[in-house]
């Protein structure tokens, strides 16, 4: 049945909005043709919705649909079971998210209320969305942009606020706004060199005189407007150097906690669930092997790992060695690594740096903390060589510090910090990539500028380097959507989740 | 923060109202004085929202609320950081659930979003709502009585879609109605019986005759209206055997799967699982130390265990004798026990019969369903003495029926089947009992009427009878809550979800 359908279509569609689980309310969306016409078929009082104008709400009771074709005279409904009490939110084409004609229905939280009406609503005759469908129908009626639409999902996904508020950025078009700005740059140097491919040697008016065409300097050679292709190829590096930042916030990083035995990491762990009030997931919970959390440090989300319980040989290299435990700390983005304070250093720890580094002067694969634990016991005397930061998982001591630091050595990692600060955009929501598409197609439309710039410098002809601009106006208008084949749609939008 | 506040204030209020999980939509409600206001204080169209009459639609963006005090001019939000892009279901009291003016905010699904639309929602004024809230508050200003303000959570927890219509019969008012016309009977009666008492005897007409008012039948001790009594009696006791019934449609039952290893039990559980299209979740997973998940047969949610991983010992006995095992087998409504067909009636069998019931003529504390398994390898050949069920899991023979009969033995079991047919209400959604405070409530009002007409029966004097009548009037009306009390209503929403 599902199989049946694809994207482009205007049937009337509808899909769960929210999840299936007891809450108060759930929704389900509609969009298509008749989709009001439908609802009122299930609708204890279809005239009422039927007349009802967009953007207002109407209350009554979804029915189960009738058994046989619609008897005459319209009394049909006396008697047909009720299923659930609802409010239905009407929207008229092309006032509506999709543009076409919906109805939302918010109907019962949990599971049967919600399955009940959508079951109905299915016998009236609406069909399952596509994953990514509503998104993609407005989309194509053009209620967004692709950058727009993607970052609908984005603050779906979104597990932090400043996740959200780089998603949010993108959606009120600061991405959007960015390309275009780009776009046109290039297509002011594209527009000159054709102008200039369209004239004959002859038609030139002198070099150094400016009569609004093309004089002898971009006869000779030079590039037509190149300013703006060299602004637009420094804005697209500032834009690309934004991916790896975007993600941090987006999808988060791999903190592991290491240490040896007893040095502190569980009480450590779980001060740091304790300390940081919005914790992503309510369940800390044990999956695989190790004890891990999500939490919010800085904006970021952190998966926290708590590698305690991987250490059950007593032997210590075999424990380092263990093939989990070092799956974990090879993954991890950030490793704490505990030292107990009144331990001291010892030849144990000394192998982990030396494994996994962070020792001054030794190779660091991957960034690591090394935190002087229990300084409240043993106060760090003297500088060990490397720097370290004095916590205590008892007093609280240094955990501050330690979620700064955290936060610092990720963004640093992910080359964000300094940069961030002079980011293309406007400010309060500067532009950034929110997708691999997005980059992927900024890396296209990069390059070929690049290489259309190098091109010029090397004084080639401009029939040569036109294709090139033109390849990277055409990567940017992929972005946003302006160029775009039915293919590259169903791709994006069937990653999209049902309902959107 | 929270301590300090209890229901019956009419503070604006917030609560997310769906799950916080990804999804399409995310929905927080707010409800209370200056619901509107404060919500225009953090939205980007403040004049549009405040002008918008009751059940329309808002389109605009939540913001982050100003730093200090609103500037003067009303310019102040501009800059102000975007949150999300929301649609705000506008509610002008009365016409709202809760009776007072709200703001529905449907924010993107997903954690950061919503929380930061709540946050938001908190710093503009918004306190956060106790469970059940809103119905508590529908239910103040007269929206709906307490059968159908509890029906609301019997919705949300519903697992079926039976249970399911039943709660939709109490939310529509089925038991409301039924509650009222049982009470009228009784104040019929009562109304009867305290007139009688109001005169004296020398004022009373001769018996027989039927001037309005007293006559000298009751004169005699007999008690006025005592038909209309005696049928609040019969509705009484008929809702009262409902109990079970609805508490096996709302809570479910759980069925325990034992048999000898290599029986066909996880062939069958597995079998039962995909048979069924609407399993209630969608997570089988082995919680604690055995396999379970729950389904839907009949339109009874079953909660379905497998107990094959319990069987580790190679004895029989200590198997059967395993303490978890008999844990659950003595929680069980139901067990499967699954013979295997191949082997025949073993000894180990019998004990097991011997144990938990289920051979003809033993006791049989609870119901046991005895299936022949592998009955395509081993047909039943000759009757074993006691009901068997043939099955096969890999055919798939016998799974129709032993769905139908995993249903009636539940509902015989409940009390329900042939007395369903007779229930009080309408047909289409008969009334039943939601709970257990209602069904106390009915328990108590039921005492107080055989009572009374026990003592009627004897000729006690009407002055002791009238309490009783009393008594059970005041008890039905604590149901509907037309008798209630801050504890008792305080006790009740408390239950509900945050949100509700």
């Amino acid at each position: 049945m599902m199989a049946s359908r694809s994207y482009g279509d205007a049937l009337p569609i509808a899909a769960y909005a929210t999840p299936l689980a007891e809450s108060a309310l759930a929704v389900i969306r509609t969009s298509g043709e008749k989709a009001l016409e439908l609802t009122a078929s299930v609708f204890s009082r279809p005239k009422i919705l039927l007349q009802a104008p967009g953007n207002t709400l109407v209350h009554g009771w979804i029915l189960l649909p009738p058994a046989g074709p619609p008897a005459e005279g319209g009394k049909e409904k006396a008697g047909r079971r009720k299923i659930d009490e609802v409010i239905i939110s009407v929207y008229r084409g092309p006032r509506s998210f999709t543009g076409e004609d919906g109805a939302d229905i918010s109907c019962h939280g949990g599971i049967a209320a919600a399955r009940g009406v959508m079951e109905a609503l299915k016998a009236a005759g609406f069909q399952d969305a596509l994953p990514g469908e509503f998104t993609f129908r407005a989309f194509m009626n053009g209620k967004l942009d692709l950058t727009r639409a993607e970052s609908v999902m984005e603050l779906v996904a979104a597990k932090t606020g400043r996740g959200r508020d780089h998603a949010v950025g993108r959606l009120a078009g600061s991405l959007e706004r960015e390309i275009r700005e780009i776009q046109a740059l290039l297509v002011g140097t594209l527009a000159g060199t054709e102008l200039f491919l369209d004239y004959s040697e002859e038609d030139l008016p002198p070099a150094g005189t400016d009569s609004g065409g093309i004089n002898a300097d971009e006869a000779a050679g030079k590039l037509p407007e190149r300013a703006a292709a060299e602004f637009a190829r420094e804005r697209l590096r500032a834009l690309t150097a934004t991916y790896d930042r975007e993600r941090l916030y987006r999808e988060g990083a791999l903190a592991v906690l290491a240490g040896r035995p007893n040095a502190g990491k569980s009480s450590l762990f779980n001060l740091l669930l304790r300390e940081e009030r919005s914790i992503v997931t309510d369940i800390p919970g044990t999956t695989r092997d190790w004890i891990e959390a999500w939490i919010s440090l800085e904006g970021i989300p952190i998966r926290l790992a708590d590698t305690a319980g991987l250490h059950a040989s007593p032997d210590p290299v075999e424990r380092i060695g263990m093939e989990r435990s070092r799956e974990l700390l090879e993954a991890a983005d950030l490793i704490l690594y505990i030292l107990d304070g009144t331990a001291g250093i010892t030849e144990e720890d000394r192998a982990f740096f030396r494994e996994f580094g962070g020792l001054k002067g030794e190779k660091a694969p991957k960034p690591v903390l090394a935190l002087w634990n229990k300084a409240d016991e043993a106060p760090l005397r003297e500088r060990p060589g490397f720097p370290v930061l004095e916590t205590s998982a008892k007093t609280g001591q240094g955990i501050p510090e330690l979620t700064t630091a955290i936060g610092a050595a990720l963004e640093k990692a992910a080359g964000a910090g300094e940069k961030d600060r002079g980011l293309p955009g406007e400010g309060k929501n500067p532009a950034g990539i929110g997708t691999k598409r997005q980059r992927d197609l900024i890396d296209r439309a990069a390059a070929a500028v690049e290489e259309a710039l190098l091109l010029a410098d090397r004084r080639e002809p401009l029939d040569l380097i036109a294709p090139l601009l033109r390849e990277g106006v055409n990567a940017l208008g992929e972005i946003t959507g302006e160029v775009s084949t039915a293919e590259i749609l169903e791709t994006m939008f069937s990653r999209f989740c049902v309902g959107k």
